[in-house]
């Protein structure tokens, strides 16, 4: 992984190079706010081995009697998972292995209805993610998957298809795991949402899928030796999060993450919960947009070029990607084609990304270029720990706690006094 | 369909009144830029229906031979089919019927490589869809359906299962049409890509799809009996676009589109290429986004609750589910959801939106709130034509032409320069 920062006016970054040091060794050395939440920085070093031989286990005892996994989660407890699986699953899933469906991420009833309905021809095991157990969205999920899971396997082999990842000790969900027999994974107190995909929360549901999950931790630890490095000149991380902010406050609001291979499209998903949650706070914060190319050199594609000048991009480019195919000599050539004869489909792909950095370059968007080897589970691991260090050291700057988000609070607090909870 | 604005601060909006009121009427009267696309607005009422017959008639042979329609398109030649489909087929997709699958609306090798392995188990047919036939990806990705058919199905055959959706008279596809004998359908030479969708372009595949385009139209004949009234009181497009203009004037750089029903989610997309390319020129121009919750209350929601304070929000509310689900009383009640016992998901989902819209409120966020009945083809299509009524007044007062779009050929120009098109 490299990151390029050459079409980026970097005049006057030097005055955010002390700053950028000093927010980093306030995230390293655990001084700052929001310190409590830091286990993430070491934690691919750190795994609980243990459980990490009973991730594996449940996983293929999943994968051994289930079609699918119901995955019942929100926020952190669901956009890691959602960005690795969607990514490595490829375009067109085949029906072999079993399948992650998601549940609890939303209150749509007709999503519901029709999850409960599909999985009446399907075996499935349901794996239940939340710290205090009481947040609504998987909550309600989840008591209709009890009883489902319960109604097609009776209740001795309902708790064989439960797996239940919450608190190590404390709160409703933990309780009832231990009142009812389910095999309990750990939520760490010391790892927020957004960061928790290195834990049992993503790696339970990806080992299920198919994912290596030891190749996944190897680039979350590529990625520590990389970007734990004490230096502006040699951790990108650090660079990256000096010009993030610099951009900022030279009247950049919005933050575009692009790809061109569409299924990275919930890697920033994850990436807009990561920068959102964790600067968006205290009346700041550039606000993150993905797109995904060239579909959408078609639809935002006019306003980044031409809009209004508070754009900066970072483009997302896979090296070597995983299939391609090669455009054929055609003997009427009617739709002019014939010039790209010979050449892979990738070829035509990078060169519409290369263009696109150009035009957007001539119309004033400052380019950060930021290169994977491939979709891979190393690769994207490193990918992850990079941005999460960014976050954290571009969070300091700010001057916000990047490790809270009390903003999440307040819509919950309006809808349990509009739904009459106890306590509101 | 209706709209509430009674969350917005109004005072200032009658300066916006008059100038909405002469947007309005460039648009009606056609006297403004790009007023050579305004076919738009009295199409529902003008269709070419020997076309339509045609549409429906094909639609039927291509539902009784195929098991996927491939869809050829990029732009304003996927993304309205596509936002139709999508909430139209709900949440978990039954095999039966003829299901869309898109193709040349990216550049992507690895899909395209995935989509042709995919067909090989499947009876299908193809839609390519191109005013000019050279657009490069949906080109790329005809030329290697078109092969395909051929192979799989002899050249004789596969000219019964290709259909052309391009100009009436002249252009590359329009001459390989002509020269090998497919049906072809009319991209109209007076309406916009991303104002198409009531033409051949999205009702050939809708109807493939099983979506009843008499009723989808129904809605854009709806729309426009409501929408195109001269009157500041009475329409609510004209009233929307002056706030929308009036809150831009005020600072809000971002347009947030929130569902609370993620089959919506598509509808976003279209309404992103809509507002982006009809507004985002000259350096100006709301920057559109969209949030489908309530996944992304715990993704974009801190950002949006208590980031920088550039924002507001329109809401798409659905008046009625599809479908619903009810919360059971649990004699446990370990997860504290008991207070919940008996009442709908939807109505739990309704009290999240409104819990969000009060908080937002409080966080300084102007939010607008549109209601449509049901998520039915009448509805969306009048929610569509509404939209595109606001876009024109909205672009007219910003000072723009909402009718071009001549940013999108800028990376296009440099690709092809970097892939040595004979030309460039």
């Amino acid at each position: 992984m490299n990151i390029d920062f050459t079409n980026v006016d970097l005049t006057g970054l030097d005055s955010y190079k002390d700053k950028s040091l000093d927010a980093f060794k306030t995230l390293i050395e655990k001084t700052g706010e929001g310190s409590d939440f830091l286990g993430w920085i070491d934690r691919p070093v750190d795994l609980d081995m243990q459980e990490y031989e009973r991730i594996k286990k449940a996983s293929k005892k999943i994968q051994t009697n289930s079609d699918v996994l119901v995955t019942i989660g929100i926020g952190g407890s669901y956009l890691g998972t959602k960005a690795i699986d969607y990514a490595m699953a490829g375009y067109f899933r085949r029906e072999n292995g079993t399948q992650l469906v998601y549940a609890g991420h939303q209150l749509s009833g007709e999503y519901l209805y029709d999850l409960l309905d599909f999985l009446k021809e399907k075996e499935f095991s349901v794996n239940v993610i939340s710290k205090s157990g009481t947040t609504t969205e998987p909550a309600i999920a989840f008591r209709f998957l009890k009883e489902m899971a319960e109604e097609k396997y009776g209740k001795e082999e309902a708790k064989n298809r439960i797996f239940v990842t919450t608190d190590r000790q404390k709160g409703a969900l933990k309780d009832l795991a231990t009142k009812e027999g389910y095999e309990t994974f750990v939520v760490p107190d010391d790892i927020g949402g957004r960061f928790s995909v290195i834990s049992a929360v993503g790696l339970l549901p990806l080992c299920v899928a198919g994912v290596d999950i030891d190749k996944f931790v190897d680039g979350f630890k590529n990625g520590r030796k990389k970007y734990t490095i004490n230096s502006f000149e040699e951790n990108d991380a650090i660079k990256y999060a000096a010009i993030r902010n610099m951009l900022y406050e030279n009247g950049k609001d919005i933050e575009v993450l692009v790809n061109y291979e569409p299924k990275l499209k919930y890697i920033s998903e994850w990436w807009k919960q990561l920068f959102a949650e964790s600067e968006g706070k205290d009346g700041k914060g550039l606000f993150p947009v993905s797109v995904n190319n060239t579909t959408d050199l078609h639809s935002l594609g006019q306003m980044i070029q031409d809009g209004k000048r508070n754009i900066f991009e970072t483009v997302l480019k896979v090296q070597k990607p995983d299939k391609d195919i090669t455009i054929k000599e055609d003997s009427d050539n009617l739709d002019g084609l014939n010039y790209l004869a010979g050449r892979d489909l990738s070829y035509v792909n990078e060169k519409a990304m290369e263009g696109t950095i150009l035009a957007h370059i001539k119309g004033n968007v400052p380019n950060i270029l930021l290169t994977i080897d491939d979709v891979s589970e190393e690769s994207l691991g490193e990918l992850l720990y990079f941005f999460e260090v960014v976050v954290g050291v571009s969070g300091y700057m700010l001057g916000v706690n990047p490790f809270n988000q009390p903003g999440v609070e307040e819509y919950k607090t309006q809808m349990f006094k509009l739904l009459g909870k106890p306590g509101y």
